[in-house]
C-alpha cells in the first residue's frame, strides 16, 4: 500500500500522476522530449535502455520493467535479453558507443561527480556526440528522480512481467503525453 | 570546463538549459509547479529549503547555493542560518513538521526504498498532510535529478556565495518559467 492515499488503484508512477496532475504534466513532457522525440540520434530503444538500466541499478521494480519492456519493443528483442543487458551490458550485443554511454549512465546513477573525463573521452572515441552525452546524463538523472518518486511513496507494481510486455506497444504508440489524459 | 561544449558561458543548470531548450521547458515547468505554485500548504521557503538540503547532501555546489539563497530570501534569514539548517536541521529553529519532512527528504536522497513507515507516521503526527508528504518526496527526487544533471556534465559555478544571495530576489520575483526566455 502506498504511503499516502492516492485515491486510485493505478500502479507505479501512473497512480502518482493521477493524484497530482499539476506535476504529472511537466514530468510527462520531460519523458516525451527525452525518450520519444524524433529529433535525436539515439534511437528510442537506446534511450529506453538507458532508463531501464538506471532503474535496475536503483532497484526500482516498476520503472525497470516498464522501460525494459519498451526497450525490448523498440529494439525487437525479448525481455530475457534486456535482463542480460541490465545485468552486464559489457558482454551484450550492443554498440561500443552504447556501452560507453551506459558506463556514464551508471556513474550518474551513483552521483553526478562520479562521471570521469576518461568516460567522456571513451564515449567520444566510440562516436558519441556532445548532444548524445548530454541526453545520456539527463536521462540517467531523470530516472534517478522517477525511481525515487515511485519507490519513495511506496507505490504498488504488478509482479507479472508479462504485464509490462503487453503494455509496451500501446505506450510506444501513444507516447508519454497521453498518460495524464487517460488516467 | 563542462564535459561538453555548451556554446555559452552561463553557470550551472542555466548553461545546460540554454544548450537544450526542448528539455529546459519541462524542467522549468516542474520547478515552477513544485517550488513556486501558490496552491500549496508548504511555503515557498519551506520547499526551497527541501531542495537546498537535498542538494547539500548530494554535494551539488551550484544547486545548494541557488536554492539555499532562495530559501533564505523567502524565510527572511541569512545564508549562515541556512548553512546551519543544512548541516543539522534537527537542532534548527524550524517546525517539527519541517524536521519530519526533511528526514523523509534525506531518505529519498539515498534511495526511494529508504523512506520508512516510521518516518511517514512521524510526519503525520507532526501535522503533515498526504499532499505535503507527496510534494516532499517529489521535490527531493527532482533535486536528485537536477544535481546529477548539473554535476554529471561538470558545469561551472560561481564560488562567491554572495552571487547567489544577490540573484535570489530576482529569481523569486520572476519564477522558473522565465529562465529559458532570458538565456
Amino acid at each position: 500500500m502506498a504511503h499516502i492515499n492516492l485515491q486510485n488503484d493505478l500502479p507505479g508512477i501512473r497512480g502518482l500522476m493521477a493524484y497530482r496532475p499539476d506535476t504529472a504534466k511537466p514530468l510527462n513532457a520531460l519523458a516525451e522530449a527525452l525518450l520519444r522525440s524524433d529529433e535525436n540520434t539515439l534511437t528510442r530503444g537506446e534511450r529506453e535502455l538507458i532508463g531501464a538500466y538506471v532503474s535496475y541499478r536503483n532497484n526500482c521494480f516498476f520503472c525497470q520493467h516498464v522501460h525494459g519492456a519498451l526497450a525490448g519493443h523498440y529494439l525487437q528483442c525479448d525481455i530475457q535479453t534486456i535482463e542480460e543487458i541490465k545485468q552486464d551490458f559489457t558482454a551484450a550485443d550492443i554498440s561500443e558507443k552504447m556501452k560507453a554511454l551506459l558506463q556514464i549512465a551508471g556513474s550518474v546513477q551513483q552521483s553526478g561527480q562520479m562521471v570521469t573525463l576518461a568516460q567522456i573521452a571513451e564515449a567520444r572515441v566510440r562516436g558519441a556526440t556532445d548532444r548524445e552525452i548530454h541526453d545520456t546524463v539527463l536521462i540517467a538523472a531523470a530516472f534517478c528522480m522517477f525511481n525515487r518518486y515511485v519507490d519513495g511513496l511506496a507505490t504498488w507494481a504488478p509482479t507479472d512481467l508479462q504485464f509490462y510486455v503487453n503494455r509496451a506497444p500501446q505506450r510506444a504508440a501513444e507516447g508519454y503525453l497521453a498518460t495524464d489524459l487517460r488516467t
